[in-house]
């Protein structure tokens, strides 16, 4: 019964995230759920991605929702980097699910946008079992967390397009083995693109904004194919 | 409904938990359930602490139960210091819970130990809301993950005897602003003691075993006050 209950709870989630799903395929918006442990580096990230992004198409239509237990923070950080922001604070929830993102996101003319992320409560375990409608689940795993996160927290791993490892400023100065890294995500997930990355001195940042480009061009493409 | 559900597991978890804090009581053993974020550095602030009691009191009986989602990694880095470990692999589920704890601890005999510690899965969040059946609630934070987790994270940090700082070797190399950190912990917990420590490199172990034999003296006090 309790096992039951839980399996209703994930589908009803599975319902409203394919709902969503379908509202963003059909304005085009790419949806990136963003995920990680606390303090792997994800609002830093983003903040590094908005800058590369007005440098380099500048036209980018790009919303953040942010998911925390507490505090408006991240969103304050986005804000301040010109990109609209809608908060969500989960109250103690340790992830975000398809219908918290479905009421931060109803205010949006989603016709009117290029790229939604959402940036997941920090957290390497629970978001990954919880379907948001997005198109990619990236995972951010910081170099200072160890090196043998992909074997002990799999499931993450084996769901992400692609696996943001960040902070290698860092590297020098922490046991990692980026060998044994990239070996674990391979045999998790043959599929996942490892993106070096550090966010706070800029190394790494172009490739994984080739990276989403690629993503959004993609996109564009699938859903219209006779837009001008 | 679904929420009365939720309160049942809670309460069914908090017996076992009284169950288990009886148990250990009656044996004299302190109990600690070490908490923190993936790649906090739980597991090696074990290994340095197990070190240390060894230097300072040889006959310490320790057993460490590790929870973990997959692997045996850690339980294994346990045993290579001389120390029994129990691993509970969670398959899946992000915090340990009371009956977890139980099963693991009910082949050990408890009247022939002085220290239990209880590794939680890698999680900021979850685990904060489940008894174990401690004494004793610690955080590990890394300096790695950024000054603002209190805030964030609040209530692992408001429901902990001590909070670990970890990592201190990585202060001139990341932005964490100490004071503001020992601020929020004190504005959430003016009870929490602040260990700034170097499980890598050392610093700071000796005052954190130093208040972990102030509890352990005064568990002997209160469990066995005729003992010679």
């Amino acid at each position: 019964m309790k096992i039951k209950l839980n399996h209703d709870l994930l589908k009803a989630n599975d319902l409203l995230a394919a709902g969503l799903r379908q509202r963003l395929a059909e304005s085009g918006v790419l949806a990136v759920n963003l995920m990680g442990s606390p303090g792997s580096g994800k609002t830093t990230l983003l903040e590094r991605t908005i800058e590369t992004f007005r440098d380099r198409e500048a036209g980018l239509r790009l919303v953040v929702v942010e998911g925390d237990i507490a505090t408006t923070l991240d969103a304050e950080r986005i804000e301040r980097k010109g990109v609209p922001a809608v908060q969500i604070n989960t109250e103690g929830t340790c992830h975000l699910d398809a219908n918290m993102v479905l009421g931060a996101t109803e205010d949006l003319d989603l016709a009117g946008l290029d790229l939604l992320v959402v940036e997941n409560v920090g957290n390497l375990v629970c978001p990954a079992g919880w379907d948001l409608g997005e198109d990619l689940k990236v995972v951010v795993a910081s170099v200072a967390e160890g090196d043998e996160k992909p074997r002990k927290y799999p499931r993450m791993f084996e769901k992400a397009a692609a696996c943001v490892l960040n902070k290698t400023d860092l590297l020098p100065y922490v046991d990692f083995n980026l060998e044994r890294f990239r070996d674990d995500v391979a045999r998790l997930n043959p599929q996942a693109v490892v993106l070096p990355v550090s966010a706070r001195t800029g190394e790494g940042v172009a490739e994984w904004c080739g990276w989403l480009e690629e993503k959004l061009s993609a996109k564009r493409l699938t859903t219209r194919p006779l837009a001008g």
